[in-house]
């Protein structure tokens, strides 16, 4: 009866429940072998800086996780372009399987400041919820200190160790635990392993071009980004796009005595808070004429998905100390719309330094996310033109040089253009089914429309017309991009389990 | 026939008049030596600071010149007061004479960043109007360079030349001249030198108030700041009031990834700019309510008087390549107005250093120019009901560590208020009709309600309650507390003569 249930509840056959409990049993008896390989992995220095130091960091990385490849048989192969860090490329082809999947991960990561670190960021330290270092040979089931915490909890600190070496080694790993298992891959697996994400993908298009047929495949799978505040699994279907612009609102062409000329002269600041409150309200709403026009509207399905997610707002803003969020709605939900973010402002100076004075000019710095079916060149053309009906001349456009009413200078970033893959698109309908299959506890899976970061998705789906999805491994809180980067290790091992279902089950899944 | 005319327009007796040229005459051929001891007085460093060597510096400039006055057979006093700078105190009555006229200059200048300077701020250099250097030992009449610029066109620059070394050096040669001429003071005569003016006078009260006894006077006239930008002399009848604020509005308490968050978290810059264009309208009126309530009208005879300025503000919008002014009134008039200066706003970072996140805090530095009757009392109470309005939490008022919908943290300076004599005081339309008689190349006066800066004349008024009047000399481009100050040579003959007429005829013209 006990059994029957199950069956009907996970709606997989008996021998995938066997297979998937292997896998995680491996997992459980090799976590001292697992954390040792990562510990190596992080401990290579790996920020993707233009010189020789970066260069030699990245070039040691790609050598590290092509021998990892070959450990499992693996050829391992460094793509490279012209100008570029080196990618890593493997592939492992299934006799029999119809579909081929791409899983990506990066190994570069962001710059460090190791003043701000309480670990050193490649020394790569193991602490328990408290803070207490932990040693690294967990042993499977044995607590360090069954009264202090899980070792679930525990947290692995480094560089990378979340984002997104977490993903290398996750990926990589995965293959262990399904041989271990005698778990047969469902499709043909290509990794694609990139050295240069946190320096901007600059030549990721290139190098998609030059092994496009490499490449070819059915599915890109991101495995970057941190899962739901909730702790629950998140498949993310794309991501919004981003451009930056900074501008500069000219004043007198000296700075003037404010007394004297206060109430007289325009006042570089004050025209640019206004212009900046012109462009986005109170409440956040972007108020730049036609700006939501070619905003696509979510789907009866995207916004049924929405509607699922546990509701983190109250514990967000009482971690964060806001008094209020914007727009009275919910954060998942929030990324759905176009942003338009101050990154900063300069002008004069405030405190000791302030001056009884009206400056030259005044900066403001801009990110904006875009959503389907924006572009960069749309929301271009929309802000300039707002500008301009606001009375300024922007800066080249004409008679520059000639005094006008209001002069600005517009320095646009290239930008790029966002993704969504369709919630019908039979990849990511297989995705789900699959994870929901492996992970009954996380039925319904979380399915976000898209992250409200931006990842250069759109160079795999303009290069290769297929769905690209993006499925996080890593805790929310794992410091991205900041100090104190950490993997919770409950994570990483659900991770391992997560990518070895998908490499198992989603060729069963896909029709 | 000729005699009569000039008789008429400037009546003023034949005595008066050959006075007037010999005053002159005794400026024309004594050049040389008025600037040997001037350069003598700018080669003495003047700023007022905190410590040993700047208080060393102002008690060097105070000793010489109390030898100064020495000389011109007058006892220099030293005024001080607990943790002041030194004042120098000098008098010369007039045997008959019922009025007494107390002269203000200060001798401490602003910092200096030499590194902006093109000659050493404190090795006075006489440049001609091209920029070439010319020798000091100017002699009557002899242009060094004749084909160059008529050297009243040269100018000396020092920190201090103009703003305030000028007025010292004016108000003492005036003596030289008058004595050569033969011409008695028609008034009782104190100087009262400050030395902590450009360091924000904070003893002035002190010293006013220890030795009010020997400072007592029916006017005081403040020798200081630039005539008007059309080159014509102006008198000033008051000042505005200063204070400053600075306010830093508070968003989520670590900074977010602005895709993450970007339209669900407060952006405190986004805030700040709402706020503050919602203090001031960008015609840069100012928009708080009951702002203007305590503002007083300007009399018939001020507007009339206001009217007869020469327009330049064609003039200086062409100079400093402004597009447009705020309000469509002319510069002078403005001053009539309170006015919301923003000095500078700080938030996130801007160009390569700007980060796609929002900010933790947001800061904004302002300063208000007060004109009667507001306070700085009135107008703080009226900002922080506005920013109440704003839905804003003070910080400090009540539970402020409670998060409310809206944070912000204020912090006022103490500012002080402004002064405005009235057009009908005797001792102001003495004053005019002095300088009417003695300068009748000047008729009408220029006669300025109140100066768009401040100086705190409310301190003189207070403690006196006599009229307080403002009489400039230094071009209105002598680059006042930045590098490269100067005074036109033209301007400071002109205001030695200037000085020595309302000493002689000031008694004569007063009802």
């Amino acid at each position: 009866m006990k059994y029957l249930v199950l069956v009907l509840l996970f709606a997989l056959p008996l021998s995938a429940q066997t297979e998937q409990a292997k896998v995680r049993d491996y997992i459980r008896t090799h976590q001292r072998g697992i954390l040792a390989e990562f510990v190596e992995l992080l401990k290579l220095e790996n920020v993707a800086l233009n010189n020789a130091k970066g260069r030699a960091d990245i070039q040691r990385n790609a050598d590290f996780i092509v021998k990892m490849l070959e450990k499992r048989g693996i050829k391992g192969q460094v793509l490279n372009v012209e100008g570029g860090f080196p990618a890593v490329y493997g592939e492992l082809l299934t006799p029999g399987a119809t579909k081929t999947v791409v899983f990506y991960a990066h190994f570069d990561g962001q710059p460090v400041d190791p003043s701000k670190w309480k670990t050193p960021p490649f020394e790569p330290t193991l602490l328990d919820s408290a803070g207490k270092p932990m040693p690294l040979n967990l042993n499977p089931g044995i607590v360090p200190d069954p009264a202090r915490a899980n070792p679930e909890d525990f947290r692995l600190y480094a560089r990378g160790a979340s984002d997104d070496k977490a993903g290398v080694l996750g990926l990589i790993t995965a293959l262990d635990a399904m041989k271990a298992a005698g778990v047969k891959p469902s499709v043909n697996i290509k990794f694609f392993f990139e050295g240069e994400e946190e320096a901007g993908s600059e030549h990721l298009g290139a190098i998609l071009a030059k092994y496009s047929d490499l490449l070819k495949s059915d599915l890109w799978i991101l495995c970057d980004g941190p899962i739901h505040q909730s702790g629950k699994l998140q498949l993310v279907y794309g991501a919004r796009g981003v451009m930056g612009l900074e501008m500069t609102v000219y004043g007198p062409n000296r700075a003037l005595h404010s007394g004297h000329y206060g109430n007289w002269s325009p006042n570089p600041a004050l025209d640019l808070a206004h212009l900046l409150a012109g462009m986005r309200d109170k409440d956040g709403r972007i108020t730049i004429p036609g700006f939501y026009d070619d905003v696509r509207k979510p789907t009866t399905a995207e916004e049924q998905a929405l509607a699922v997610f546990p509701d983190v707002d109250s514990k967000l803003k009482s971690e964060l100390k806001l008094g209020r969020t914007l727009g009275n709605q919910r954060v998942e939900r929030s990324a759905l719309e176009p942003a338009l973010n101050i990154r900063g402002i300069r002008a004069g100076s405030v405190g000791e330094a302030a001056a009884n004075a009206i400056m030259t000019e005044a900066s403001a710095s801009i990110d904006f996310r875009l959503v389907p079916d924006q572009s960069p060149q749309s929301v271009r053309r929309k802000v300039e033109q707002f500008i301009r009906q606001q009375g300024y001349k922007i800066e080249g456009e004409g008679a520059s040089d000639q005094p006008g009413s209001r002069r600005i200078r517009l320095q646009w970033e290239t930008g790029y253009p966002p993704t969504r893959t369709s919630f019908a698109a039979p990849a990511a309908q297989a995705m789900v089914r699959t994870i929901e299959a492996a992970f009954p506890q996380q039925k319904p899976l979380l399915r976000l429309p898209t992250l409200g970061g931006s990842v250069p998705a759109y160079l795999f789906e303009q290069q290769f017309k297929v769905p690209v999805m993006i499925l996080p491994i890593a805790n929310y809180d794992n410091n991205q991009h900041a100090a104190n980067e950490n993997i919770r290790l409950g994570n990483l091992w659900q991770g391992i389990e997560l990518y070895a279902s998908l490499m198992a089950g989603l060729g069963q899944h896909w029709d």
